[in-house]
């Protein structure tokens, strides 16, 4: 297993380095790491597998990511329904909600009873700069992420997982979480070599440039897709 | 021929509200044209057909949804040029431009040379709220889309197109421009009833709401398609 991973500290030094020299607004990076969300979604689980989705969407720009995927499963024929308990307040990320309430989507308070009668659970709370421990609301929220059955799709990193470190020690908060299906953005991050699961890169704005810098792979796309499966136990990761 | 039909002035209202009430930035807005410009490029000519598309952009919102396109053309693999001899001033289109560089993609002074070596073109000149006559320098640049024989793909409406008159008239500039290509964004525009060609509707975010309001169809989009074709001879327009 030896996928080129990314650091949480190279992770914010790269984004901050598309957002200056390379001339990105965050509102562009988040729409196609969200896009890439639900491509992987549909990959997995398309509409006739059950069209409910819960998105739940953590108080940072992986809770962003989430409310952009929402809105595109809605366009793909889904009906989420987004869990969003600590919004976010800067002018981007009370658009991308404005942008769900005018398409009617729901957002549900009750995370547990919303679970239930849902075919599918994005897990957008938290992401590469994710630090233990999980705070209020979180907690509940993870223990039943990781009780659950039903499909789980996490954003970039299993939320309550340590990014570097890996998933929590047995009889800690969400020990048990392993989501059958991971995206990561732009590159794994280290915890990835404790993954079990399908495992998708998406966010294809990586430039060759910044991906020798950063000492990562362009992702092998194809098409006009916006993710490509990487398998996590392929000896070099040659998908990526 | 009974496409449903948004008129420019409508256009500009509709733009207005998705970025007011609707919550979305223009950032946003300009992502998912420019996106599926590139996904009607790649439809119709992959770069299994030839590498090398030649965009041409104009000074206002089209020639941003060019630029956008552009970059999503390099990560699908195709090798873009730019054409941009009025560049905007605004941020999002000084960062558009650096993303370009940053990729190492070349931005050339001299269309009709770029043209004589290109396999495919992008008239991403003029859109909704163009009013002919067409201003220096792209009177020869016209000219040149409307008599080459190589696919040329147009934006939202054949540039110097009167976007809702139709073609110039005989003798006057561009008459005889039919590009093989034209997709619309949102919506067709009034013009296309003269349109005779392949044609798709791209721009993904359309309510059901606002296509009511403005008297639009929100198009059969299929699986993650950013793009439909919708065939301007189609009784009724079923494919919208």
């Amino acid at each position: 297993m030896a996928l080129k991973t990314l650091a949480p500290a190279k992770a914010a030094d790269l984004d901050k380095e598309l957002m200056s020299s390379g001339g990105f607004s965050l509102d562009q990076l988040m729409e196609l790491a969200g896009l890439s969300v639900a491509e992987a979604a549909y990959r997995v689980h398309p509409p006739s597998k059950g069209k409910s989705v819960l998105v739940a969407c953590g108080p940072g720009n992986n809770g962003g990511d989430g409310l952009v995927a929402a809105r595109h499963l809605h366009h793909f024929g889904y009906k989420p329904t987004i869990y969003y308990p600590v919004p976010s307040k800067p002018e981007l990320f009370v658009g991308l909600q404005k942008q769900l309430k005018s398409l009617s989507i729901t957002f549900t308070e009750d995370f547990h009873s919303s679970m239930k009668s849902t075919d599918f659970i994005i897990d957008a709370i938290f992401g590469f700069s994710f630090k233990p421990p999980v705070r209020e609301p979180f907690p509940s929220v993870v223990e039943a992420l990781a009780e659950t059955s039903k499909p789980v799709l996490s954003v970039d990193s299993p939320s309550c997982w340590d990014v570097e470190g890996g998933p929590p020690k047995e009889g800690e908060l969400g020990a048990k979480f392993m989501p059958p299906y991971l995206i990561s953005l732009t590159a794994p991050k280290p915890s990835i070599r404790f993954y079990k699961g399908t495992h998708f890169v998406g966010g294809r704005f990586l430039s060759e440039d910044m991906a020798q810098k950063y000492d990562l792979t362009v992702p092998d796309y194809q098409g006009v897709d916006q993710i490509v499966e990487a398998p996590v136990d392929a000896p070099g990761g040659e998908k990526l």
